[in-house]
Order: structure tokens, then C-alpha cells, then sequence
């Protein structure tokens, strides 16, 4: 071969070989040095990439956005017919103990008489483990995205404190924003006053 | 130059070369096609990396593990002190709203009694907003690490569920185990009873 391509001269190839050859030892040095920074700094770097964040947290929500199904904690009943009648979801999952049974049933039977699908409800046979919470909330919406609902929540107000935890833990894991339903307590009824009760969006992992 | 690399013949350089030549053909094919699959997969793939995952829930806990901090949700004071008392912190703090002042300051008194160090009480002025309970609670675990706490837990037991949450997310974002404390609630006493109480371990990041 005598011509050489795009016609340059054989020195300014030979230049560009030799450019190439210390590119490549700075390659080399660079990758090797990187390696190394990021073995010792392994365990940094691991819990850099692995620590859970909450970047959309708080945001107070329009009641009414229109939702496809929603999953409750269940305590009470008042709360989660009072979400259900302003945001009127197609589905209902409900995540209750043996003592919110009785309240679970109502619900369902509420949610049916309008047209709603309900699912569940499951129970939590220990309320102070937060891990039954989660794998049984995790079940509940498995099986509202399986009937085909995309827009999820799961509304997290009722139920013991590691009861919530573990609704909030199972919808971030599956991608699903989080609610919580704010109302003054009217202490001479005792319940909840729901005309001032406001639906705030815990976390929206999307 | 006429002795080849290691004796080789040139027949056995040239094949070499060419078989290097179709590796980096198949290089290019491999790369093209991951580079066009991620980019059309790019919203499933940003979610499973960036989705929060919980690992480590509900393990129950040995009550006099050692730890160098504990914060806590203020509501009342009685589980705060039993969680001193039972695991010794030589530093706490403390994260309340105006109405549990009082507690917080009777708790902070009993702690600095004892030779602990106390950081805050800061206050949360909205106990339904969980984005106000993840910035006091940060503040507070920033404030724990800079006196040179290293084993720290956030216990999330005291307060309103947002304020729990709040406190929870800022446990998980800053790599600290997150504490509940379940008790049997006395009904004629109308407070917890401390006889059954057991430290359970929400999350662990690490």
C-alpha cells in the first residue's frame, strides 16, 4: 500500500499512532486509578447508590384527582369513605386487622353498592410489624395492577404507626404514590371532622 | 523490523488481526443495540434504580443493643424515658411539636440528669406535614454525627403518623436504623404499659 488514507503524509500518521499509544497509557493509568479509588471507597459508593430518597415529599393534593384505585390502611371507617366519595377510584384494596374488621366490611360493602371492584380485604395478624404490613399491602397492589389499574395510591392514615409504615414502604417499593388524609379531631364527638379533612400526598416516587 | 512479537509468524499475527477486527464488529453491533434498547427502556430502567427498597423490616431488637444516639418524635415523655433508661445513649435528641414542649423539655431535664447530651428539642409546627418532620429530623441526625455519633437510630414511636414518616424518610436518606417501640396500652391507667414494651427495628439501611 503506498497510498495512504485521505492522502496524509506517513509522518502525520505516525504522530497520530503515537497520540493514540499515550492516549491509551493515560487510559490505562486513569482506569486503573479509578478502579482503585472505587474499591476502597467501596462502601461509600454502595451506600451512595443504595440509601432510599424521598424527593417529592408533602405536597398537599387536589381532593379530587382522579385516581384508578386506591389501597387503605383500614382503622375507621369514616376516613376511607370519605376519600372514596371525593375521589371516586374504580378499584378499592383494603389492608385491615382483626380489630378493623368490622369496619373493613362496611367499607367493601359501601365501595360495592356504588360500583366499585374491591379487593381484599387482607389482614395483618400482629398491627406492631411493619413487615407484615408491607408484604400484605405489596399483595394488594399486585392484585390492582393485575385487574388493570395504572393510577395507585395507597392511603396511609389508618391503622397503628407501623401499620403506615409498612403501606408507605410497599408503595414506594412498587413505584405507587403515598396519601394521608389531615383532619381536626372533634374531641366532644370524638371522631374525626371531615369538613376539614384535606388529602396530603405523603411521597410520589415518580 | 522483521522478527515478529514472540517469534509469531505473520500468518498467525494476520489472523489475529482479523479475528480482533470481527470482535470489534460484534463490540459495535453489542453496543448500538444495548445503547437502543436502554434508551427506549429508559423510564423502566430509571425506576427500578431509583425506587426505594426496604430490606431490613421488622426484626426485633436485643432492648440494650448499644448505641451512641437515639432521636425521638415527641409525644409524651413515658417511652422516650423507658428508651433511655433500658439503652443508655450518650447523646440524644429530640424532635417536637408546641403542643409536646412541655414533654420534650421534661425528657431533655431527665436525660441531662443522667450525663447524656441533648441536641434540640427543634419544633415542627405543622404535625401533618411529613416534609417538615424529614427536615427537622435531618437537622437533628446532621447535628448527632457532627458531635461524633456514629451508631445513631431515630425512634419514631412519639407523634402524629406524618410526623413518624417524616422521621422515618430521614433516617432511611441519611443511612440510620429507624426504632418503634410496641407496647400493650393500659385502658385504666389511659397510658402505655411500660412492662411490655419492646424496641422492634423498623429499617435498617446498612
Amino acid at each position: 500500500m503506498t497510498t495512504n488514507l485521505f492522502g496524509w503524509s506517513d509522518e502525520l500518521w505516525l504522530l497520530l499512532d503515537r497520540l493514540g499509544i499515550l492516549a491509551g497509557n493515560l487510559m490505562f493509568l486513569f482506569t486503573l486509578s479509578a478502579g482503585v479509588w472505587g474499591f476502597l471507597k467501596r462502601e461509600s459508593i454502595r451506600r451512595w447508590f443504595t440509601l432510599n430518597r424521598f424527593p417529592n415529599v408533602g405536597a398537599e393534593l387536589d381532593n379530587a384527582q382522579y385516581r384508578d384505585a386506591i389501597a387503605f390502611t383500614v382503622s375507621h371507617k369514616e376516613l376511607p369513605l370519605w376519600v372514596i366519595r371525593v375521589s371516586r377510584p374504580a378499584h378499592v384494596g383494603l389492608i385491615a386487622t382483626a380489630d378493623s374488621k368490622p369496619a373493613a366490611r362496611e367499607i367493601a360493602q359501601h365501595a360495592e353498592k356504588q360500583g366499585i371492584r374491591v379487593h381484599g380485604p387482607v389482614y395483618i395478624e400482629n398491627p406492631d410489624d411493619p413487615a407484615e404490613a408491607l408484604a400484605q399491602t405489596r399483595l394488594i397492589l399486585s392484585r390492582l395492577r393485575e385487574a388493570g389499574a395504572h393510577n395507585i395510591a395507597v392511603d396511609i392514615t389508618g391503622g397503628k404507626t407501623p401499620m403506615s409504615l409498612g403501606g408507605f414502604m410497599a408503595a414506594e417499593e412498587m413505584g405507587v404514590s403515598s396519601l394521608y388524609v389531615a383532619s381536626r379531631y372533634d374531641a366532644t364527638l370524638r371522631k374525626p371532622d371531615m369538613s376539614t379533612a384535606k388529602i396530603h400526598c405523603i411521597s410520589k416516587p415518580e
